[in-house]
C-alpha cells in the first residue's frame, strides 16, 4: 500500500513520527513535504497532497495545526473527499459513510497515540456503499457555485 | 445579527435546541431545513446554508452526524471557509486564523452544551488578519483543479 502524506510547520513533528509508524508496517509513503519546523503555509501541502491523490488513485494524509486550514483547501479540489478527524471512531466513518480519500489531522489537537490510531484504522476501513454512494453522487456533482443546485 | 442555519436528520434536535439558545439571545435565524427527523441528505442541506452565507454575506451553521460530510459538501463552494469544530478553541481558531463562516458541527460527535458554547464562540470571534490573509488569498485562489496549481 502506497499513501502520500503532507503538513505544514505546526505538524512536522507529528507528520515525522506518523511516517515512521506507518513504515514500521509496511506501508509505503511519499512525503510532500513541509521538510522542517519553520514556518510555511499549509494551502500549499495540502494542494500537493490532494494533487498525488487525484494523479495516482491513492489516498492521502494531510495535517496542520488544527487540521481545519488542510481540510478547507483539501475540499476545493473536485474529487477529494478530505475528512478532518478527531477520533478512532471518526476515522472508520469517514471511510464508511463518507469514501474520504483524504484524511486530515491537527497536531496541535490530537495526541501522536491519537494520530497513528486514527491513521491506521483509517487505512484498514472500506466505503459502505448503499445509500451514502446516492449522497456521494449528490455532492460530487455540487460545482464551485450554487447556482448549479438550481438546475 | 442574523445567521443560517441547517442540517440533516441526524442533528435535526440538536439544530433545533441550538436556534432556541441562539434566538434567546437575539440572534435572528434563517432555518433552511430540515423540519424532521426523517432520514434525508446530507448535501442538500449543507448547500442550502452555502447558497444562502454567499448571497447574503452572512454567517451559517451546518450539522449532520459528524459534522464531516457537511464540511465536505460545504468548502466545495468557492467564498465559502467551512471549519469542523469539536471544541470552543476549534471555533474561536477557524474565526481568528481561518476566517471560517461556516461552522460545521456533529449531533452525535458533540454535546448540546459543546454545540451552544461553540456557536456562540465562533459567532464572537474575529478574523486576525496579518500572515493569515495570505494563506487565504493562496487557498482562496485554488480552482478545484490541481491543474490550477502548475500555472
Amino acid at each position: 500500500m502506497k499513501i502520500v502524506i503532507g503538513s505544514d510547520h505546526a505538524a512536522f513533528d507529528a507528520k515525522t513520527k506518523l511516517i515512521t509508524f506507518l513504515e514500521n508496517r509496511k506501508i509505503s509513503i511519499v512525503d510532500v513535504g513541509t521538510s522542517s519546523e519553520q514556518r510555511c503555509d499549509y494551502p500549499i501541502f495540502a494542494a500537493a497532497v490532494c494533487q498525488k491523490v487525484l494523479e495516482e488513485k491513492i489516498l492521502g494524509i494531510v495535517l496542520c495545526g488544527s487540521g481545519i486550514g488542510v481540510s478547507m483547501v483539501a475540499n476545493r479540489f473536485s474529487g477529494i473527499r478530505a475528512a478532518l478527524c478527531r477520533s478512532v471512531e471518526d476515522a472508520r466513518l469517514s471511510r464508511q459513510h463518507n469514501n474520504a480519500n483524504v484524511l486530515c489531522m491537527g497536531g496541535r489537537s490530537s495526541s501522536q497515540e491519537d494520530i497513528n490510531s486514527m491513521a491506521m484504522e483509517w487505512l484498514a476501513s472500506f466505503f459502505e456503499g448503499g445509500r451514502h454512494s446516492g449522497r456521494l453522487a449528490l455532492f460530487d456533482s455540487l460545482g464551485v457555485s450554487p447556482e448549479d443546485l438550481k438546475s
